[in-house]
């Protein structure tokens, strides 16, 4: 992966969670706030409470082994209706209004994200998708950024033999990050409901608004940090490592100082 | 409307109903053969039984006035999910499967098909859309097609004001046939559970090849053709007086003689 250099365009690839989605009044403001970003943007979301509860409704189990969802048939059939059906056109509809144009998608949709069935080993995650950096085609990522399309991705993906499949959506917006940052200046931003990396969990006062390699290894030394927030950490430098510029973690209601640098957490080297 | 000349690439805009998509062997197997057309395509769709059922489960019930469906508020969600979601996706993956480049899309994605919400006269109709030709752009629809991809649009509008609105199909494949008539030399198929339209309602070897204004003025006047078949024909020579260069009405089984033109019936000038 070719490091993106000063001279290419800002991209920001942004994920939002449930807290987002599960808010109507937060969401209008989040997406208000997306649609103002000047650069290319790509919105990365799950499904959030919604999903659970039309589940329960339709008497879909949720299974879980080890604390990991398991996605059978009928729970693929209800994530592709919620996350790439009503939770994701509602999106889209909402950003038309605020006249950033939309395009809602799945890996499915232009074969953007082909991804591979988990594996079957010590257990059966069913119709659970695996990406990998080397089988995503920039092409069509490309085509709608290059022709002011914004593409909000849920987070589903396909394997290539008619079957949709259910994917992390944090490493969704990770792989798109990564491939596209042989071409743009990559900037990555999960929001989820802190204000960042908390030097103090409880503390939401206590934002470290920096980190890079060498003071990731004293933070770790020192045991301060929430053990829950190191993958994540750990995560942000491997897509640094495979190129993309920065990674940026805070709170969904902040998105403007996320965007311009003066809010949450920078990951960067 | 300019008329679409013959020096111009073929477009197939191709609809279909619930019939194929309520069943799983049949939409296999049209899909291959829509899969397999070698031009430039859109297919559209709505839901088939399956919204329905879906509904029933999560207790939404189907209103109707004057035989229209009423779309309320749980309805509009109902069938964003399961057009725009289920059943939409599940097409697109398949295609994929079948090496055909499907693009998942409702009207609000890209902004692709802007509707109004259908003014409250005598009937409130709810979230339901009304499409003007004229309201279209094409530019976003060529960008798809001049690269390879294969819309395949979910039988949904939105407002501009954040809303998505349900929509005939029938109506979406015209406006869409009509609108791309300017580019290409469009044939819009009109997929049915009949081989065409019949000359005896009950006989299915009794299909009319052809029906041109003259003949159609003859066969009107023996009143011979069943009734429910008029409003087709009608619609039409109305998208064929707008540029659109054949309409072809047939049995969705027998795609690829729709497509080659030695199936079903074909309306033109």
């Amino acid at each position: 992966m070719i490091s993106s250099s000063d001279d290419n365009e800002k991209l920001f690839v942004i994920k939002i969670g449930g807290n987002v989605i599960d808010d109507a009044v937060q969401l209008d403001s989040f997406l208000t706030h997306f649609s103002k970003i000047d650069n290319k943007k790509i919105l990365v979301h799950g499904g959030g409470k919604i999903a659970t509860s039309i589940g329960n409704q339709l008497n879909i189990q949720s299974n879980y082994i080890n604390g990991r969802r398991i996605t059978d048939d009928k729970t693929i059939d209800l994530v592709t209706m919620v996350y790439g059906g009503l939770v994701n056109k509602k999106i889209v509809a909402q950003l038309q209004a605020k006249h950033c144009n939309a395009l809602g998608v799945t890996g499915a949709d232009a074969n953007l994200l082909p991804a591979k069935k988990r594996p079957v080993k010590e257990i059966d995650y069913g119709w659970v998708g695996d990406l990998r950096d080397e089988d995503i085609d920039a092409k069509n990522w490309k085509l709608f950024l290059e022709n002011d399309l914004a593409p909000v991705v849920a987070a589903l993906t396909h394997d290539g033999n008619g079957h949709v499949l259910n994917t992390n959506a944090d490493t969704i917006a990770s792989v798109i990050a990564v491939n596209l940052s042989s071409y743009y200046d990559v900037k990555l931003v999960f929001c989820f409901e802190k204000n960042g990396v908390l030097l103090e969990v409880e503390d939401e006062n206590s934002v470290i608004h920096k980190i890079n390699k060498e003071n990731y290894l004293t933070l770790k030394k020192s045991n301060k940090l929430f053990a829950g927030i190191l993958p994540k950490i750990d995560n942000a430098f491997d897509a640094i490592n495979k190129g993309v510029n920065e990674v940026i973690i805070g709170n969904s209601s902040h998105l403007s100082s996320l965007i311009k640098g003066t809010g949450g957490t920078k990951i960067s080297l």
